[in-house]
């Protein structure tokens, strides 16, 4: 019995940096996707496996792994439960007795995620699980909460607990138990960030936009078909750093910054405003995307003055702008990832050329429809 | 008996565009000086010469002169009054009687100031007069005002109505006549402008820093030694266009836009609070000079959110931000000039390598001292 579950990555389309003020901020799904195939195995394999695209490959005894979570108990709740920091101890020994390589020491929380959901939601029951990811790591896409809702749902959906119908065909999603999905992919997500928002796991379970402010999260339905050119600079940056920078530059501009972060919020609205407008015809459309754009242009010169560009970010916002197409970075940026809004008029000739301009710097582009689905399973038959 | 006066120009130090919005800007003058050298001949040569160090070379037989401006009665008022617009065609025909050169055609309308400013101050004396300038033309640092407030006290203190001790050697302040010669050259400035702020004028007679808000002008008393480069993009700009471009984006969103002017005049009011701050020691100045390079960031970010930079002055902004530091636009924006704040611990060879590779793109740098004199005068003795 096989089941492959894809979750998609999020962006922030406006009020970064101003959410840790108390202001709002927008977040929507993008269509790249993480997803999770889990193969169950006879018992008499007794091995869980983990591989993924990047070449790790993991493989643990169920006899070792119940070994090392005895003193937990058995079985475990079903209920989406927090794993305790002595249990995380637990799972790290289990993944320091494998070889992990060195440049991927960053992705062991990840595992210890796989073992604490996997072992919460299906027990010890032998199975291959393989992940792959069209998200890069550590941009700000939310990977980590894909790779952690999409586990979610393949275990979920082969767990006793959720009775689902196999024979389905294609990708379906898992809305009856998107909630349960939700609440144990926040789970993973606290073993691998510590103190995760929940937006990033929210965004990829149910898909489209999501406002949120002060810890308050809304559901957006946007039906404004919307493309983005996502570039990555591969710049890695501190984000804990940059928020304390921001704080630190309103204790000593307090005036100036917070009319910022008020501009930042007015956008933050405009945009939920407009992405849930019905654009009745094409020329309705076209005025939306320009003004997406100007609030584009607008939220990126208010980060720029709250100090969190960088470099490479304006060189992107550059290059765009010879094809006068409007970008801000999203997420912490010093780095990260930049956001250029593709109207619908622009030709794929002038993407490909854009494109092939940032790449030829070394950045990494993707092209992104927005607001798409969130977390959907799919049943396969492999014997 | 010859005199010279020099007046400095001037830069928008925060606040260009919010002004325009009621908001508080803060002007400086910089040390960079349009001179105006005023030799009086005997009555036997008969002609008035006007010289510039672009090759301007115009001459009038007074006889001329009067016949065209025998209309408008003699002698003329000793107090300042402005040009009809009949007065400008009048001018303009002794102009048109000269060749002008089709690539200095802009420059007729200071011409006509000339004229204007020369016969109602003067009369039909005989003299010659050299125009010299280290300020740009037409990149927003106010050479029209320093050739109007220089014109003017040259012209004033040649004059009859006005007593002054001739034996005095150096440059010195022109203080009794300066609100004089500050009306006067606004009367000039009308006839080039049409209708001025009165702000660049009134910079460049009083020099160091004014504050302005709703046509108010409030001159502030700075002692901080302020270093800046001055960068032209020789990137001409309508003004008129970009200031009705802002106000289009104030409309079409109007929560967002009135929050960055606020912010925008929470920075004009920082820097006028730290730059009239005596700075006690060179800890302190250097703490004040990082906070006013934080503001000038800043303003920027604000700058670019309204719509007003420019790819020539993101470029100058990148170039300095390799070498640490802070830029942003002066004036207008679209082009025109760009401040990057030169703190007193950078040293000559930085600003060198920074020069170097701003004028390896086309851009012409000048280093300027702020806050310096007005308009000061001087007494030559040639024969």
């Amino acid at each position: 019995m096989e089941v492959t579950a894809r979750a998609p990555g999020k962006i922030i389309l406006a009020g970064e940096h101003a959410v840790v003020h108390g202001c709002t901020a927008v977040a929507s799904s993008i269509d790249l996707y993480t997803s999770v195939s889990l193969r169950l195995r006879s018992e008499g394999e007794g091995t869980i496996k983990l591989l993924n695209d990047t070449g790790l490959d993991f493989s643990w005894s169920i006899a070792r792994i119940k070994e090392v979570l005895s003193h937990l108990g058995s079985p475990f709740s079903s209920t989406p439960t927090s794993c305790s920091l002595e249990t995380v101890k637990s799972l790290a020994a289990l993944v320091d007795e494998k070889s992990f390589p060195e440049s991927k020491i960053g992705l062991a929380s990840g595992v210890y995620a796989f073992l604490w959901l996997y072992t919460s939601i299906l027990g010890f029951k032998p199975a291959t699980v393989i992940v792959s990811s069209e998200l890069p790591v550590g941009a700000g896409l939310g990977s980590s909460a894909a790779y952690c809702v999409a586990l979610s749902a393949a275990l979920l959906a082969l767990s006793d607990s959720v009775k689902m119908d196999v024979s389905q065909k294609g990708w379906f999603t898992f809305k009856a138990k998107a909630e349960l999905v939700n609440k144990w992919a926040f789970e993973g997500e606290k073993i691998i960030h510590g103190r995760p928002s929940g937006v990033d796991n929210s965004v990829s379970t149910f898909g489209n936009v999501i406002k949120f402010k002060t810890g308050v999260m809304t559901r957006i339905d946007s039906n404004m078909p919307l493309r983005m050119l996502i570039t990555n600079t591969k710049v890695g940056r501190d984000t804990k750093a940059l928020v304390a920078n921001v704080s630190a530059r309103k204790l000593r501009h307090p005036g100036a910054m917070s009319s910022v972060l008020n501009a930042i919020e007015a956008i933050s609205d405009e945009w939920s405003t407009i992405i849930q407008s019905h654009a009745v015809d094409d020329l309705c459309l076209s005025a939306n995307e320009e003004k997406l754009a100007e609030l584009m242009e607008m939220n990126q010169g208010l980060l720029f003055s709250i100090g969190v560009s960088h470099a490479s970010i304006e060189t992107i916002l550059q290059t765009a702008m010879e094809y006068k197409l409007a970008s801000k970075l999203t997420g912490a940026g010093g780095g990260g990832c930049v956001l250029t809004l593709l109207p619908s008029h622009v030709s794929g000739a002038v993407v490909d050329k854009l494109v092939e301009e940032l790449e030829s710097f070394g950045f990494q582009c993707f092209t992104a429809g927005i607001g798409g689905n969130g977390v959907q399973i799919s049943f396969g038959h492999s014997s």
